[in-house]
């Protein structure tokens, strides 16, 4: 059939998001065409609410609102100021946030060193880390990256780094993830758990 | 972290998209709110052109651009108006096209019977189905509908309502797809291909 462009771009829009390959695209764009429940609406409603009120914390790079910033997370007393949590995207601040399993603050570098996609250290907020640590008193820098090859090597990278501030860097400890079994585990993973064994 | 509000209702959005689960859609929202490539006002601008400019056809169900109704494939005097070709979706047209394998018109359901989503006859566009055959003088319907327990009961249903027209109804041959091997294929699917078996 006849192309029709506005779906063409739409399509092409949706391509750029991350995880969404042709098919998905096509598919997400017909059923806005399609339509039945009012969603195209609610879709660019909340796509310009976001544009409007939502932002990225200038100082841990956190999603805030606009107007509130910095964040909740680097403003709120009730957080220990001494440890920063560094992650890779804002969303691993949430995912952390909703673990409940750390109060000190965070900071995103918004990716990792990957050289297959010429991401070096001059795109991360590693100036902005290392202006956080002596500014705020900084004594324990905790790395929670990936745990692939671009993870590894942005944490070495970054101990590196952080060796001067006088900062102690810890790493989240590899292992089995919860849920799991030894029949289920990668050889990397199990190797890793055995090393790390602690006392039961 | 405390909820951004506008952010949670994009994600919302986002996942009653076909195919979107929680974790693509605050993917997808993160990405748009960190925003480097002016992505977020492109889907904002694409996604209006798409509510201002595309319809589904009312005839066939097609895409199609606004003020382009009927849209070309049922207006196009150089296709077979006497063989209809009725397909689940708009997108199954799109991709039929692309084969160039049918120069006839189409029917878009809008969907197939499935019980376990509450689906029925009154869901679908049957009877705009049944008075298009009289009214356009179709003398063989294609049934192009999925191959699962879903479709096969769609295509049964349809051949039943359809006999009293007088059309010829014929279904999509079974088979093995192009590109595969034996190897590769399911009992379901070989089955039904040496049942189909063609002379060499």
């Amino acid at each position: 059939m006849k192309a029709v462009p506005a779906l063409e771009n739409l399509v092409e829009c949706f391509r750029r998001l991350p995880g969404i390959g042709s098919r998905s695209a096509e598919r997400m764009a017909m059923k806005l065409v399609r339509d039945t429940d009012n969603l195209l609406k609610e879709l660019i409603d909340s796509l310009q609410k976001v544009r409007e009120a939502v932002r990225c914390c200038s100082k841990c790079g956190c999603i805030t609102s606009r107007g509130e910033e910095p964040c909740r997370l680097c403003t709120s007393a009730a957080r220990d100021g001494s440890v920063l949590c560094v992650v890779e995207d804002p969303n691993d601040i949430l995912v952390i946030e909703r673990s409940g399993a750390f109060d000190g603050r965070y900071h995103a570098l918004m990716g990792k060193l990957s050289p297959m996609r010429g991401e070096g250290p001059a795109d991360l907020r590693i100036g902005a880390l290392l202006r956080r640590i002596g500014a705020e008193g900084i004594e324990e820098v905790i790395l929670a990256l990936s745990t692939d090859v671009e993870g590894d090597a942005t944490a070495a990278y970054l101990a590196e780094r952080l060796r001067p501030t006088g900062a102690r860097v810890s790493r989240l400890a590899y292992g089995m993830p919860a849920g799991s079994g030894v029949a289920y585990s990668d050889p990397v993973t199990l190797g890793r758990a055995i090393k790390g064994r602690q006392e039961a």
